[in-house]
């Protein structure tokens, strides 16, 4: 078991399983042509099925190797997910799961760990956001329900359901054709339709902005505290040690 | 009067609100189903009907229990509106009023502490910008003005009014369609018409911009100031106090 | 020539010609509306030129109590320059100086000290990021000599010249329609066309950006510095000055 | 040689080649009229042909000053391609080429050192932001693979190849016409795309925004690194200096 751990663990294995994912990527992408399909179609995917069963070996002997520990890794999670999911057997109708198999190249994030670096940092900025994500939903929600309420009649295709709404409140807050597209036409049958278009914009717009801005407030502290606390920590506990010996020295005679 | 407060203030009677006003929130969302509404229809609106009552004892409740107290905390205010809009009857004609209802689930904001902490936030920033937002309304005062004056006659549809024109204003500074949608256009009745939007554009993005880094440097201040001012307060104290001490054994002999 | 200086500067003064400044947008406003102007028409003109006369009064008197010292100041030059627009005798043909007359109301920032300061934030920013729009001009230029000299031929309206390549290049870094309405029909024409667009566009997507982040970094500089800075060196003077006052004691003995 | 050096690195020859680029790009300019070519067309070829003339010179000169030293600079690197490229031959096939001769004025930046500071700026910024780089890369070619397997067939024009998904991809990061000009008309066919396309946009646009957080902390902490260490180490030097002499003279006793 131990020897396992090692060989897993050894910077060579490491490389030469982020050389197998990005062997794999290029052949993933290959796939996409019809012209190379056609002349080495057995070929490329004869050698995705053998890039597949490494991983799964890979994956088998973490486990073997891990055994309990293995599930405490949120990686290991990722790389136990997005392995299955290539390996269900894609139906001939279910050709999103087949397309889902380039996911397997988001293993190389889990390999590299600079890259591992960066996803960490913005999973943990997540938490931070999270109360402006609930109130940017609920203002998402009580929007869509009321565009639905007063929009669907006339707009079926852009307000007819939740859903749609929801879509088409998505759109409308990334600015994308808001005016020409949507509240213009809107507007043409309810006048007044830009006092319910104009403040959610830019509320929403607000919203984000300020997640924005809290993003940057977040990672400036975390650099600040990380890069100047050590030096003036130290020399802040200098001062106040030879402060002491001063007064102690002092007050003995 | 006393025991009623305590009633209220209660973590129990705020997380039964809270569970009321999420269910509400679910059956007003049911209602934009027509599916639906067809089957439950009473029984969904019979629901509705119930929990907007909890909501009118609540706050005849607090009424009572605070008098002249409760209208003096601006969230007081706030759920009063909220729920006497949701009291008008609607008329046949007044569609508005009845999608308006869902407000009602604003009324989150004001029993989750986290989302009220915020919009309190959001809603203490605005002041700070009163200076900037002012100046963008002077901004699109005047050029709604001139932009009226300019095309209204060739454009009725985008420049007919000052209300037109403000909204086609506002829709050129979230830069939608701004050229292929109306400039261009415009270009071919007045060929020198970019350079009255050109400029707007740079000089309302610009004071967008201003109002965004004047939002990062506040934040940024304020979360500097509580963070390390403590910590550097309570040293430079010790510092001065030390060095002090040390200055009275020294004249004292 | 003193007693005038005086009243010029008193509060009231000030106060009363901000009041004209704002009733005389309102009266530019309603020039927009037929309607007012068909019943109203000769009432708000007369009222116009009222105001405009005050305007003219009023900047005399300036010239008059302060001589040379008056163009020394920026704000004045801005006024004067505004208030000249409004009185060039507006040809029938040149409608465009008619609608410059409402830019007399930006007159209301010369006398709001608030919107002055905001104002004068924006100017002072700019001679920061003098260099980065030299580069930007530049590469506008560039790009807008090679975009006529590739696209001229096959796309005359919108690349037929020096000046429609920039107008489209601007539109281009703004992001509005870039690819549906101009870089695929582009493409069609001349496949490579993006090796063009999107470099262009991630240069200046990344110029602007560069422009924020300068603009954010030099605002916290200002901010940081006034604000510690007076608190810092009060104290650093003082503990500096406790350290030599017992150095001295010490080596008296 | 060493005369050579220093004729080149004199200010007047600075500013005469600056001179020399900047009527250069004057004479590009005009290039694209076709009234002017078909008046002066030959004289503008003549004095383009001598600015080069000038540049090559320039540049020669500078290979037998510096020799060796010649290609340490990336400047004179940047130089040399941009002057060969001019040098090409352009068939008349070939107008790429020709339009890419404008790419001389870039010589602006080489010479004027405030402009080479801010793409000094530029380029040592990348290489913090290179991870995320990496990390859209990934995010891109990832999506590219799957829009292409997915899509292929109903819209060739968009997503028929690994290319045209990738510029398509962009065009949606950018928020251009995403909606209304390529999702809705995707969730025509396939009505569960905006499960794909929702989710690239928001991880993209995360992802920029955390690219611009990272330039800001960046810029921040250069600048405060700058401004204030100076002055707080001189600081610090002094307080621990007269602690110590203080020190030893209380133990000297």
């Amino acid at each position: 078991m131990h020897q396992l751990t090692v060989f897993l663990e050894r910077p060579l294995t490491r490389n030469i399983i982020m050389g197998i994912i990005i062997f794999n990527a290029i052949l993933l992408g290959m796939e996409t042509s019809n012209g190379l399909m056609q002349n080495y179609g057995t070929l490329i995917t004869t050698l995705d099925s053998a890039c597949l069963a490494v991983f799964v070996i890979e994956l088998l002997a973490k486990l073997v190797a891990y055994r309990g520990r293995f599930f405490r890794s949120g990686w290991n999670w990722f790389d136990f997910i997005i392995v299955s999911i290539s390996l269900v057997p894609a139906a001939q109708g279910l050709s999103v799961l087949r397309a889902m198999r380039i996911l397997r190249v988001l293993r190389v994030i889990t390999v590299a760990p600079s890259l591992r670096r960066v996803v960490e940092g913005f999973v943990n900025a997540l938490p931070g956001m999270g109360s402006v994500f609930l109130l940017m939903a609920l203002i998402f929600y009580i929007s869509a329900v009321m565009a639905t309420k007063l929009f669907a009649s006339a707009f079926p295709e852009w307000f007819g359901s939740l859903w749609l709404s929801l879509y088409s409140l998505f759109q409308i807050m990334t600015l994308e054709s808001w005016s020409m597209g949507i509240v213009r036409p809107v507007m043409e049958v309810y006048p007044y339709a830009w006092l319910f278009f104009v403040p959610f914009i830019m509320v929403t717009t607000f919203a984000v902005v300020n997640l924005i801005v809290g993003l940057v407030v977040n990672s400036m502290q975390e650099a600040h505290a990380e890069e100047t606390n050590a030096v003036t920590d130290a020399y802040r506990d200098e001062v106040l040690e030879r402060l002491k010996s001063i007064e102690e020295q002092l007050s003995k005679r």
